[in-house]
Parts: structure tokens; sequence; C-alpha cells
């Protein structure tokens, strides 16, 4: 398969890259840096993104940004950035993608754990991240040509919780959740929430 | 209790408010006509609206505009209309009125069941109910001085399912899903997705 990886840089990204790398083709995609780029809080540079690449049998997103702080302290302009980044464009991936995907092929998008699962601090991010699990449930339903679509919430990165101070044992490794991604792009199940 | 009604005229508003009437005060708002109107899309009328109202014990919103149709046929408009009115004007309810609600005091918001079942042309309204569900679980985790949050997922009203010429069996009365806000009210629980 021919495989868009949006965020393929990042510690996620880059496990996806490896798990899938030795047996497709995979077409990087960063935010900055790189022979592609995209913001994906801006549409235009989504749909200039597809436009040079040409068809691919799957796009998968582990790329996003939203607020994470106190809910008193969130700002007009912090939920603004989830909803833009994470939400709308990887929302958008899917709107202005959906034709550069080959029949029968797959998006795979990224929530996060926080939205089943909250803690203070999470209101904006676990706001973005049901609502990615909402959409993705009901876009199944009206992809075009077999079109498949998941999301995965990825867990804690055992890295990230030792980076936050956190107990890392309850945390998993970036190759383990690289499957989740995995088993969305080479299996057949669409409109799930997949998780490590 | 006194308790603010945001969309008091609407069909499940009314349910709401005959449910609770009998026994608490009511202050009704609309989004028009009446002696106190919002506009949930605009964050300065939510505001407007909070400071003559004084305290309230609860505050219940049964309203908010989302967006329903294909996804192919979905414009940037159609999901920032959902994002802005039903999303971020229920979340703003909560970030601007958390100093009008009394010690104890209750917010009870409005998501639906496209949340978890979606339908054919419902992309933008699943992400915005589901996107509501992982905020209110997460803003119980912080709201102050034992403020509880609970949102509301209605499921169909029989008379809308008769409108859409669907099968009515499996509808609910506005009486029954105005049950689910008074537990919410009355009751202890927080952070919860409660159906009739």
């Amino acid at each position: 398969m021919r495989i868009i990886v949006v965020g393929a840089t990042g510690l996620i990204g880059s496990a996806i890259v490896e798990a899938l790398g030795d047996r497709h083709e995979i077409v990087r995609v960063g935010h900055r840096g790189g022979p592609h780029t995209v913001d994906l809080a801006d549409a235009g540079s989504i749909a200039r993104m597809f436009a040079p690449l040409g068809r691919a049998d799957a796009v998968i997103c582990a790329a996003g940004a939203a607020r994470f702080g106190p809910l008193a302290a969130l700002s007009d302009d912090d939920f603004r950035l989830g909803l833009a980044n994470k939400l709308m464009g990887q929302v958008n991936l899917v709107r202005l993608g959906v034709e550069s995907v080959a029949d029968g092929g797959s998006f795979t998008l990224t929530s996060g754990v926080l939205a089943q699962r909250p803690m203070a601090g999470s209101a904006s991010v676990s706001l973005v991240n049901a609502g990615l699990e909402g959409f993705v449930r009901a876009a199944a339903l009206e992809l075009p040509r077999g079109i498949r679509i998941n999301v995965v919430s990825p867990g804690w990165i055992t890295d990230t919780l030792k980076a936050l101070g956190m107990d890392p044992a309850g945390g998993v490794s970036p190759s383990v959740v690289a499957r989740a991604y995995v088993r969305s792009v080479e299996g057949s199940e669409t409109g799930q929430v997949l998780s490590p």
C-alpha cells in the first residue's frame, strides 16, 4: 500500500512509520521541514498537501494540538486551538482527502484516552478527543467507495508519563501504540475507536 | 431552588419547566422573545444574560443548534455552526455562568443519542454531541464549590421521529426526557451522561 502519515516525525508517528515501512510505501508529512508539510489548522494547507501526493491507500494522522490546563484558566483561544487544530484539522483531512484515497482505502485519526478517562486540566482536550470519536463513528457510515475510517486512542505513552512526573506504570510504548494503527490500516474495521 | 432554564420554550425545555415548576422557581430564557434571551453562539450574549439574573442553584440548557446533512455536503460553515452554537455555546454557559451558580449547585447540558449511535447525515451533530460529553466528564473534576455538571442525551423524541418520517416506536416523550434533567438537578451525580 501507499500510506500518507501526517505527523510522521512525532513520537507515535515514527513508531507507525517503523511498523509499516518494511512492507508499504510511506509518504511522510511533517509540521515543518521535510519534503511534505501541513498545518492542520489551515484547510488551505491541507488541500495543498494532498494535491501533489496523488492516490494513497491509507491516510494516517498522528498529529494535532489541543491545550491542556485548568478549566478556570483556559481562554477562548485555548479552546479555539484544539477545535481548529486537533479536531477540525483531522476532520478536514478526511473531507479534503477523500478524493485522494483509493477504493477500499482508509483513514486513521488520533484521539486520546482523556476522551473517556478525563483528569483535572483536560476539559478542552477531552472535548476534542471525544468529538473526534463521535465524528469517526458517524463518518464511517458515509464514506464512499468502501473507504474505512477509525480513530486510535493511544493511551498514555510511558515516556510522556515520566516527563510529566506521573507514574509510568500504566504507560505503553510507541511501538505498542503503533499496532493499533497497523490494525486499522491492514484490517477491515470501520467506525471504531481502537486502543492499543 | 432557583433554576435557570435556557431553551425554556422548546419541546424539551417546556417539559423540563413543567416537571420542575411546581416545586422550584424557574427563570425561563429563550432564543428570542420573553424577558430573558440569549444567543448561545455569542459569548457576550451569554455574559449579558447571566449578569441581571443573580444567583441560581441550577442552570439547565436545552438549546443549541448543529447542522444535520450528508458528510459530502456539509460546508465549513455547517461544521462551524455546531461548534459555535451547540458545543461552545454550552461550554461557555458553564465558563461564564459558574460564578452565578450557588455552592453545591449544578449545570445540566444537552447532547444527543447521535453521539454514540450515529446515522448517515450526523457527522457534525455526532461530533458536537460526543465533544460535549467529553467536556462534561472532564469539567466535573474541576468545578469549584461542589458545583456538579451532567449532560442529558435525550434520545429521539416520538414527535421528532414522526416529523422526519421515521419509525416512532423507539421514541420517548418530552415528559420522560424531562425526568433525566430532574435527576441531574435534584440528585447528586456529576460528570455523567444521563439518558431517559
